[in-house]
């Protein structure tokens, strides 16, 4: 996965930390399918994850506006809900504006 | 690594995204003590990192002026010129204002 190429600030930023729980049960599946989706919500800008004992993904995005479009698509609201049931002992959001940013690359 | 703990919004993020050079290089032991010398820096509330192919570090901080004075540390000035130099091919740091949060636990 590549750094996140996205454009010159202010945008957004989601911040989503989890820990998961035992066992696979479809997650990688869901995964997946959340990026498709996001990929092709309006305002979406670009993401990054690892997960490394806790995981963390950040979505980078245009607007507030496209975050809370974002957080009420119904495929992704069921999701949400399978993700709270099943698959994370614990999670966090956190909604950001980034101010400024700066980079190097060899 | 535990999801950090961090106190009601308005507070700041840094999000460290990077890729890696090949080799160690003492890369563990100057991580390990930068997460010593941050966790001793006025402001400072909390980090959580993973790495994965791409490496993601979310340090947390009271005011972007805790954020300067960590980005000045003496020791942390001398591990970024390191990084450029050693340890990373590129990176990106966003610096940003987190406005809202909300969680979950089991």
């Amino acid at each position: 996965m590549p750094i996140a190429q996205t454009p010159p600030p202010p945008y957004y930023a989601v911040i989503f930390t989890s820990l998961r729980t035992e066992g696979e049960n479809g997650y990688a599946a869901m995964s997946n399918r959340m990026v498709e989706l996001a990929t092709q919500q309006p305002g979406y800008l670009g993401y990054e994850s690892a997960r490394e004992g806790v995981g963390i993904t950040v979505s980078y995005w245009e607007s507030l506006e496209a975050i809370r479009d974002w957080k009420a698509q119904t495929e992704h609201l069921f999701a949400q809900q399978a993700g709270r049931d099943r698959w994370y002992s614990a999670y966090k959001v956190r909604i950001c504006l980034v101010d400024r940013d700066y980079g190097f690359e060899v």
